[in-house]
């Protein structure tokens, strides 16, 4: 029986490389002439790309998974200037911020993103007090308007766009089996994966080529609404209680943790797993997530990435209640210490037993 | 290059079998109490659903097309009954009387599909007056929440499950290379050609299999979502010159003129041909659709279905003009009369020379 409560929500993207400018423009300008606030990580790409409006104000005090008082400082000055449209033009700090201003405000967001993080799809924020993250769901913080040009992301480091494009990766992969996961998710999941396989290849051959960002932006933005609404699964569950607890570096622990997983559920979820596959233009899900992580030179260990084994039984305490009870596979103390201890080791995945 | 222009529209959609009174009275409680008014092409079956609510009136005069001085009554009676909730159990032309009044009112709209006409899922208003069909778009007329149940359909004869569910398909197939078409739109489109082609089979083997009307019914909704938003195709645009001019029925003409469509455009639009085959389960998208429709014994020619010889020439002249300019395949009055001519015959559209 097909059975699910699927809500899509409204959204407007406008993808064109090089035009980020001209289409920031036409979307401001649906809101008459507002008095903006520019939200940006690089004050000099928020200059150029604001042209033909002028910003009331242009906030760069942006820090990584939105600490609380630089979200009160950027609501004040919200207030302050009479703001009554958002512009945020950055990676996921930079979008977190503004949607942590729109969480109180009511104002609107665009969001002109300039990595593959997918915030900018998603109604999804988060807040970060005494090293506390408290994340939560609110339609308010959904950009209305996204605007994507590929152009942004070709001067990223190399290794930025590997590591955030196995990150939109593990969104469309998790989408697969999460709590709410249904058949719209996953069809968008897979058209998001089959884009970021396709591009993130030719991104490591030529960090510059525009068609494989394009892609990758694409594909992104797909994962991003599949995760969004799908919710969290055991990837995500495991990831977000590791970069919590050990500081680890986001993008980097969802790279190295998602092969794990995918090792983990397939033999559980055949038809997902084939789904997989294919988007990844393999036969085996893990052997072509396995190929694309090689081709990509992908990080593979969380010990290079600032976890000590001596956090593997804490670990494993941490994560073991959170596991969802939609997981296809049933996850034991014994499995999870397993599939811990293999992504902080970088075994092979491919390798690792199937029930 | 990557470049389109994407407007997902805000829904709630709540897919469940047998559970169509119960979601439907969990989705008129996120109104509060409503003073709700319930339009439907069939009083039992409203009544049959409405439960745990009572509406303040049961409006019944549904007509094809939506005749404009029905739309007139309708709003009357919505203004009488200060009315602030519609909901409408019906096909195609139920759910279009609903829209008539949520386009002048701003009225909520909750639908209740019995047919696969995917109405439901789009934003595209039609009135009729003095035999004349205009057409608009407006956001408020695009229902706020929509409850699938299967077990509505499988009353369906199975005549008109073949005939709507081919009109569906036409709206995934046409979706691929309409003028605002992109990849959101193809990506959901052949998802949607996907499920109406594993489910169509199925219903016509066993009018009353539940599985079998569930992938319709979600193949049709997937395929109306892409509909609205890439356009009228080609196809679209024959279909309406033909139903308009010569009284054709609607979801029969949809089902003859797909194959000529589809031929004609195929050559021309290689990536959409491959993934509409293999949205059919075949190599060729011509020979996947005929294998199918002779699967469902599909209607074949125009001239069984009210269409004169001596209509053929003056249809050249009323569609020409129309012919989408995004079209794939340059259409001529020769390209276009031989295509006319075949469907009226009800020529095999595999034998038909291609460029």
């Amino acid at each position: 029986m097909l059975e699910f409560a699927h809500d899509t929500l409204a959204q407007r993207v406008l993808f064109a490389s090089g035009r980020a400018a001209e289409n920031l423009r036409s979307e401001v300008a649906r809101f008459g002439s507002p008095t903006v606030m520019v939200i940006a990580d690089k004050p000099e790409t928020a200059a150029a790309l604001c042209r033909g409006f002028e910003p009331a104000l242009v906030h760069t005090d942006v820090a990584p998974h939105v600490p609380v008082e630089k979200a009160e400082e950027a609501r004040a000055a919200a207030r302050n200037h009479g703001v009554d449209l958002l512009v945020c033009i950055g990676g996921g700090s930079t979008t977190g911020l503004a949607k942590a201003v729109a969480l109180t405000s009511g104002l609107p967001v665009i969001a002109v993103p300039t990595t593959y993080a997918g915030s900018e799809a998603t109604p999804v924020w988060g807040l970060t007090e005494a090293a506390r993250k408290t994340t939560g769901v609110d339609a308010r913080v959904l950009p209305a308007a996204v605007v994507y040009d590929a152009t942004l992301l070709a001067t990223l480091p190399v290794e930025s766009s590997v590591a955030s494009g196995l990150n939109a990766v593990a969104h469309g992969v998790d989408a697969m089996w999460a709590p709410r996961t249904d058949p719209i998710n996953q069809a968008l999941a897979v058209e998001g994966v089959r884009a970021l396989a396709a591009g993130l290849p030719v991104v490591k051959a030529d960090p510059g080529d525009l068609a494989g960002h394009e892609q990758c932006l694409y594909g992104a933005y797909l994962s991003a609404v599949a995760f969004a609404s799908a919710g969290s699964g055991l990837h995500h569950k495991v990831c977000h209680v590791l970069g919590g607890a050990y500081d680890l570096p986001h993008a980097r622990t969802h790279a190295v943790v998602l092969p794990h997983v995918l090792a983990y559920n397939a033999p559980a979820a055949p038809e997902a797993a084939r789904r997989i596959a294919s988007a990844l233009g393999a036969t085996d899900p893990v052997r072509g997530l396995a190929a694309l992580r090689r081709t990509l030179d992908a990080p593979v260990a969380l010990r290079d990435h600032g976890m000590r084994e001596s956090d593997l039984d804490e670990a494993v305490d941490l994560v073991l209640p959170v596991v969802p009870e939609s997981n296809p596979r049933p996850v034991t103390r014994e499995s999870l210490a397993a599939l811990l201890r293999n992504a902080w080791t970088g075994a092979d995945p491919a390798e690792e037993p199937r029930p």
